[in-house]
């Protein structure tokens, strides 16, 4: 595995691969690797004959009050890591390169980043757009594979790669879980072993509404309130939002249609932690 | 010269060229085509093996009470004068395909775009800075050319290309006049022959400054006071702005500074028609 922080080196490298007519394969990461994003990396590999992932904690995606600077970081167990799951070039470029003083340019996503996690975190996708579109002209991927746990941000990067036309496919992977069913997430760390205990209410919940689906029931208030009745049984649980929306345009649903897609979503903060989950149901 | 419009047709060709180990040079154009567009493919011919010009009047970069609608077209003589100017794919894609329903992703430069032409025009940059992301997603050019007379959106795509990674290189042509000294520009068709004849006190202003210049003047507003003289001595002309300012930053100047490089501009209306111009003087 080739290691590259420079991104004009990133650039030569991904143009040689492209040269000698080899297809890569991208993995867009924050670093602080676990089992979901190597299933990532072995998808991408899968789809492609050299895995360029990025390790990029990126500032512009978090807020002023968030936790860029204490987010988790160990760039020599990822090294590792990214190897053993077949990443050719791991990318690792600095915060000085990708936002030189006098930086001024954003893509940004219209209406679907006004809800969910738009809506809590202000600014978020934007910075989110702005550098998966920056990191795609970095590595010119063929193909780019993002993880179904950041459902949202799956649906603004498939809108945001459709509308400006970048050359690349877009492939999501299924969440990762933990044995006792948590998402696999960077900031599991920060959990105390209660709030550990207890965050396993997001996947109960989202398995809870998955159930009354398929007994039949199509009223999102319903859905919803079975889920917040779970999760307010939990004592260090706070609610952000639980959701039932439409899985494109993700707009809020009242009632379940026959044949739609239906994004079910919710964010619960245990402290200081804020954790999020989702679960896609095709009716 | 071949002729494409579809953009996935586009994008195979470019894939085609770069895989032959061709370099694409590429010229962005609303059509109406004149010499200044004509020397721009001659520059772009003498960086590359293959010369894209794309012919595509853009709605999202005119507001709504401008000439969309009405901007001049003629698309066969366009193609015939892109041809003999050694255009080897004429890009005409639709605004079908280009805006579909749902579309909602912008690209945004801050800052150089609040003033000047962005503060007179709202919106303009951010379709600018948009459709150019497209476009060059679409041909995957290794260099692109731009004219100076649009030295505003010049420095707004060099901004944007550094800042999102494009591996693009942008290069400036020098502004084409008429014999009487008129920039060349596909407005000009919309002047009445009394507009037309007054229309050259852009350039007298502009070469009246650089006069002051060379005699030693390096006060702004005195600059400023002998070009808006010459131009209200037109009775058809209306001042939008004139301006001296940074050449990249573009902020007003007070004074011009040894060493400095300084982009004189104005933009002047003769009854409903808006030409501008400027001048680049490197002190």
């Amino acid at each position: 595995m080739n290691v590259i922080s420079g991104i004009a080196e990133m650039q030569s490298a991904a143009e040689e691969l492209r040269r000698s007519g080899k297809r890569i394969g991208m993995v867009p990461t924050m670093g602080f690797l676990h089992e979901g994003h190597l299933s990532l990396m072995r998808i991408a590999r899968s789809h492609a004959d050299a895995v360029v992932t990025s390790i990029f904690v990126n500032p512009t995606q978090f807020g002023p009050a968030e936790d860029f600077e204490k987010y988790p970081r160990d760039i020599e167990r990822d090294t590792r890591l990214a190897a053993s799951a077949g990443t050719a070039i791991l990318f690792v470029p600095t915060v000085a390169e990708m936002y030189p003083d006098g930086y001024a340019t954003y893509a940004s996503v219209d209406r679907i980043t006004d809800v969910l996690e738009g809506k809590v975190r202000p600014g978020h996708f934007r910075g989110v757009a702005t550098v998966v579109a920056k990191l795609f002209h970095c590595a010119a991927p063929h193909v780019a594979v993002f993880g179904q746990k950041d459902a949202q941000q799956v649906a603004v990067l498939r809108r945001m790669t459709l509308d400006l036309n970048f050359p690349v496919e877009i492939i999501v992977g299924p969440i990762v879980r933990e044995a006792d069913g948590l998402a696999m997430s960077s900031r599991n760390v920060y959990l105390s072993p209660e709030e550990r205990r207890q965050s396993t209410v997001l996947h109960r919940s989202l398995a809870k509404a998955g159930e009354l689906i398929r007994a039949g029931e199509r009223r999102a208030g319903v859905l919803i309130g079975a889920m917040s009745d779970l999760i307010a049984a939990q004592a260090a649980a706070k609610v952000d939002y639980i959701s039932v929306a439409d899985a494109d345009t993700l707009k809020e649903l009242q009632v379940l249609a026959q044949g739609a897609s239906v994004l079910l979503s919710l964010a619960v903060r245990f402290g200081a932690t804020r954790l999020i989950d989702n679960s896609l149901v095709n009716l």
